[in-house]
């Protein structure tokens, strides 16, 4: 038995080329593509995991996306978090159903979703974006998904501070992580979890030295780098080329230092 | 206002070297180390993220541990799969909750415990190990972070197949994963996600051998390299050393290639 | 004082966007550009590492190439062996002044030039190819850059053996080294320096598989990665993306494991 | 016919866990190891690429030294350059037999011993070291391989200026680099090769920053990471651990900015 595509569903359809094309289900419209058409309701109703040719005979292969072909495939006017990132920064935020998290800078809401996909059904995402239009494209990517009802949008500047309180996680996707420490202390729970992204090693830098002065336990500073192999059996090589890099990744955990007096026990 | 630490949570203590604890609370019962003692009483209905003394005076931060801690820490006899891998496998194997995942090849549950921490409250991982008595060890370290109620533990050779039906994805963790690929597809819902993880190229080019004869789909071969930085801001630097290899992990869709009456529309 | 151009030097132009030619300076030729022109007798007899500018004001930048700039550039229908990988060739294979080395498989002649380069002047490079047009194409970009006096290129198979003996290096950049084993064996001296490069992991493979019955010591197999950063200080980053991948390279040394009575002193 | 060992030779002896020796052979001396003795005299005048054995029957493989074998046994007290970043530094600055090269922050010699065996018998490396027992250091283990005699030490600040002039490259390996680009300058002859190592990127920052002011052009920053495999052909993986980070390489061109008149030629 397998699963069957519904009115609604978004779609990974990948052609010959292996060129990913990603589509919402709605009965009677057809999906077109320069090798011919596919009418939805030829995939409504019938299985994933197969292929169908258009009514020129091109096949495409019907798959549901992952969450990771889904962060990829965002309308975007900003750049998106990469899969390798986002993985390693749902591992580091412990991001699990029912956590309650922050993201500064919902950009094109791309790891917004992955943020959402990670903590549904009982748990919610608030992020905050300060560009109104910016926070308008990420929440029609996040309804095309079905993920909207996990996520709370403020368009807000965060220097502003974060409305909520208590939450799991924060994590900054902003050019000056390092400004908003305080705001992110405050909406943290304690021992909370503290993550951010910045391309440049200067941001590194200025985020670390602010972070000194603060209550910011377990700091670390990580990147990753992710080769790709040509999937040949008999010829077994990496890629020619690959990407070099996307960002550094900061994380740390949010301490209390002062010790009170329950803290220093007899034994 | 922060989260309390309560009887039969699982403790992350650090302590100045930076050396991490991994300890269950219980009443009356006391943490060791050699430089003085914790009452777990201390801790028990304390907030989290602050700092604690020994009685000799010896600070300890207190934290819930993420997933990622709990996984590092897990006992263990085999290799465990590290934080930067599972992190990628989460995101190409679409885990979320409510999936329904079959891991093949349970070893010591590290990665065990990652997927059932992502599937989590209303998905299930189905773990199949042949050794008793490393599925015994895995089912304890399930038990003391309390995933286990979403984990079953076979004790089966995975050459018989799988007992699950149209899962949403297998990962499998073992020798030779190429001998396996007919259990998985048959455990398989249609277009389901399948992955591998194999520390040598010689195994790559196996299962690559094997997977080209079969239904599969999207066939993608990567590594990860994580890389640390010395978190110091006015001399900022990659750590001296890393590990330079954990795994290769291949990933693939299962795809019926046959085509019907119905997959070839007229428009 | 500068170095002064003079009539047959190779000479390296860069452009305004970095685009990089270079040419051989012969009197009252002129250098064509899409943005006007430089006779090369506005170069012969004035000083390197200045700019010039074309009839169209267009700023050149005039340079000696460096060994790495002329290995990159030879006029080539084979994989040229980068700067990242020669430099490790040099050091591993000890080139120097005066050392006499073989290379297997003479391709454009690209690892050639670096190599005649490391000998020169009391050295010598031999050079072997099946194929004439392509020794053929090695010699002139060999002759181009004056270092065709110190090699010799054979067009020859060189599983018919190589024909010097008593070498300090044997180097193979052929698609199946390890066919050729015994031949580098019986020309290298004793002690001598072996290298291989290949490109695929099953090539490495059976490389050393055949290497594991000879006389092949010290036997190493590394990989280089070259990340290049983009050159702004106040936002200083790698670049996007890199090479991911060039060759494999395999080094050992030849030593005779047969022991006379000599080799077991009493002290 | 092989090479034979000589008085007065550095011999690399490498024993049976793979640990190297180097020792410079003298008649009637005697090489000692926690496993036997073996006499010089059983190495001087036969050939290299053999086994020998101690008195105890220990085997050791007696080989000539390469020029990364030698630069990585200097007695040390400094971090020193490693050949997959000396070997890239030689392609770089284009040292070959006859080069004349200024190497600012001599260190314990090891890279001084690189360049100096790259630009043997015709050319010169002079290397400035303001630390007088530094430089006394270097120059021991210059003239332990015979290199001394292509060396000039200078025990001199080179805020003071470099002695040499219209030299062919400079490389700096000194904590800051970017005080010292006026002094390159003037040394340098025009077009001629600029280098530099520094471990941070904050290093890397204040230098590009200094060399935007200058005549320093084709600025490029490089790192270079060096991924070694087990050689076992039936388990071919990358070893667990690697140097993750040794330094970042800079590197220029000295070009005079200012054009004359005959630099804009008619045609």
């Amino acid at each position: 038995m397998s699963r069957v595509a519904q009115a609604g569903d978004r779609v990974l359809l990948i052609d010959r080329r292996h060129k990913r094309h990603i589509v919402t289900l709605e009965p009677g419209r057809t999906f077109h593509t320069d090798r011919g058409v596919i009418p939805h309701d030829a995939l409504i109703g019938h299985p994933y995991g197969r292929q169908v040719h258009t009514h020129l005979g091109e096949p495409f292969t019907v798959l549901q996306p992952s969450i990771a072909d889904l962060a990829k495939a965002v309308r975007r006017t900003t750049q998106i978090v990469y899969p390798k990132d986002s993985g390693y920064i749902l591992m580091r935020l412990n991001v699990h159903a029912g956590a309650r998290i922050i993201e500064g800078g919902t950009g094109s809401g791309s790891l917004t979703m992955v943020l959402a996909h990670g903590v549904m059904p009982t748990g919610h995402v608030y992020t905050y974006e300060r560009r109104p239009e910016m926070s308008a494209l990420a929440a029609r990517n996040l309804a095309k998904v079905g993920l909207d009802r996990y996520v709370t949008l403020h368009v807000r500047d965060i220097a502003d501070g974060f409305v909520e309180e208590d939450v799991d996680a924060v994590f900054l996707d902003v050019r000056e992580p390092w400004l908003y420490l305080e705001q992110a202390q405050r909406a943290l729970t304690g021992g909370g979890f503290f993550g951010a992204l910045v391309p440049t090693t200067n941001q590194v830098s200025a985020l670390l030295a602010a972070m000194q002065a603060g209550p910011w336990y377990d700091v670390d500073v990580v990147e990753l780098l992710l080769r790709r192999y040509k999937p040949n059996p008999e010829r077994l090589r990496p890629e020619d080329r690959m990407v070099a890099h996307t960002a550094f990744l900061i994380f740390a955990r949010y301490v209390k230092m002062s010790v009170g007096a329950d803290s220093a026990p007899a034994p």
